[in-house]
């Protein structure tokens, strides 16, 4: 949970300074916009704790129903989502093979698939500081915060 | 090992995209330059290890002496100087607490200490993806390469 938080604020921070006229910004023709990164951070990570949690990988694919024009209310709605999933989680479910061939080309614990939403999530939050400094600000938070 | 070279292969993979007239590139002013990033995802994750190995929080910011025109062959270096240390590591070395607090703000484990390797590594190379894209490429390898 620290683990988790300590990056998923970082992202938060950075959500805050998108202002919506920058929502469609994208660097090139071929990026996602970041309204579209971000979502994709947020949802994501849902997605990822939700498979864990369930042992389903179907549910990973699972279509999401949230709708709303703001990131920041979207952040605090799917990282609180998260925060419920990743406090439920027994160690069974840590322990638990999830056959994630098809997605990952790969068998996982639920361990294993909370470390790869984890390297998912720093993946494309170092893409949003990219964004975010081209969006004008200069005065941007380290890559992880601690405590 | 295998963990770091699923992030550092894809890395790998990038800086061979990026032509020599690209290594002063920066999205903005205040960014790295492509080849300084090229060079602090090396280099850091390279310190990482020898810090997580030498048990001296000091070895972190040890002034590192290679000189090179060329990416690739940084990253050949580099990326080989790093499997040799993290093979040697011993579960003494992986146990041991080194007090990072002056540079980390905490007391890690030699086996935390990898783990921000690891996610240092994966933030950079998400911006250097964000850069290679912006350098013209569009056919970019996923996050991660399993196996």
């Amino acid at each position: 949970m620290q683990y988790f938080l300590s990056h998923r604020n970082v992202a938060i921070e950075l959500i805050r300074k998108i202002d919506q006229s920058h929502y469609d910004f994208k660097p090139t023709p071929t990026s996602m916009s970041a309204k579209q990164l971000t979502s994709h951070i947020l949802q994501s990570f849902y997605q990822f704790a939700n498979t864990a949690k369930s042992g389903n990988p179907a549910v990973f694919s699972r279509k999401l129903d949230v709708e709303t024009a703001d990131l920041n209310e979207l952040a605090v709605v799917y990282t609180k989502e998260t925060v419920t999933l990743l406090e439920s989680l027994t160690d069974d479910e840590f322990e638990r093979i999830i056959d994630l061939t098809k997605i990952f080309g790969a068998k996982m614990s639920g361990a294993q698939l909370l470390q790869t939403a984890m390297d998912h999530e720093i993946h494309h939050k170092g893409q949003l500081f990219v964004y975010v400094r081209e969006m004008g600000h200069t005065d941007l938070p380290l890559f992880v915060k601690r405590g």
